[in-house]
């Protein structure tokens, strides 16, 4: 059900459908995991309406998320196959981007990060996909590998349909107050709290 | 990456491994939808580890999240074909549970709700299903629809490995008191607050 009233009318001079259509920015942020995953949750409806999924990880170990990397894999193969649902691209900072000559180092993942954010950079400017996850970017923000500045005017500037959503901890103030949605997931009780390690299924 | 770390060992005499095996409830909550949509982007760690996965949505309408149910049917439908991931069974209360003779009507919600609760007992107890999803059940709990200490009583006494995640809003003391995992998603910013209504392929 929808969880949220429309609580005024914003003088922009849209039509609903207009503002309707307009393109979200979206960012997950908060101390729990609950972020990236309901970011991927999102996506399976962006797959389910025929759109162009684009998944980029910001992330160093290719261990996390193998389930919802595998489950993307398949419904995008389900795509090509059938055309049911859309196309999906899962790209990965950790093993080397996929489309990079380069392979990942363990020293340089500043210069991986930028690399990163500039193949997105580009997708946005030629409107490849309907939904981008920029998974953990708000990380090379933090540090300072990429430029928040840039970042939220590309995304200010980005034409057509593309909804982005955003996920990582400590995002930075720009970053959300160029959103349109933000998110905040916590933690009020972790089985780690009482002494549990990760389990397959659930922690990857 | 695992954001939480391990601060105690417990001394409940399991060992490590039992431990990391424990089958986990959880519970979703807060004021904002990243609850079901986190929930269900665990469900595809679930599917990828070919557990049988049990979604019993407790929604009136069927309007919502039919974007994550038509890609988790194709995923279902997947593993039938191929055999990757596990198998995966979706059921609403709003359109008459697929299980029951008796079709939904708009009049006797709480006798629904409550079919619909003893269905997913006599699962848990035949250990039906690997991942279960109980999406919004904290309503008919707090509306009094279902007992919540029966509830309480027949999660805590299920055996085997069965995960199992509860969302909704408000969800009962004592339902938290049992849960292993607790997320809490609250609203920071959101776009109904700035007069946008929802879209396809972000709300449902």
């Amino acid at each position: 059900m929808p969880q949220g009233q429309v609580t005024e009318v914003p003088e922009d001079g849209l039509t609903t459908r207009q503002r309707r259509n307009r393109p979200l920015l979206m960012v997950h942020t908060g101390e729990m995991k609950g972020k990236s995953t309901a970011a991927f949750g999102m996506a399976l409806r962006a797959w389910n309406q025929g759109w162009s999924v684009g998944v980029f990880q910001f992330v160093k170990s290719a261990k996390w998320k193998v389930g919802e990397e595998a489950a993307f894999r398949a419904l995008g193969r389900l795509h090509e196959q059938t055309g049911e649902g859309g196309p999906v691209e899962w790209h990965k900072m950790g093993e080397g981007w996929s489309w990079s000559r380069k392979p990942g180092t363990e020293e340089d993942h500043a210069a991986a990060a930028l690399e990163g954010w500039r193949e997105i950079r580009r997708r946005l400017e030629s409107q490849a996909h309907g939904f981008y996850v920029l998974d953990e970017f708000t990380y090379p923000l933090k540090w300072g590998w990429v430029d928040v500045a840039e970042v939220v005017e590309v995304l200010a500037a980005r034409e057509g349909r593309q909804h982005v959503v955003i996920t990582g901890r400590d995002a930075p103030a720009a970053l959300v107050d160029a959103a349109d949605l933000v998110l905040r997931t916590d933690k009020v009780k972790h089985p780690m709290d009482a002494g549990q390690k990760g389990q397959r299924g659930i922690e990857w």
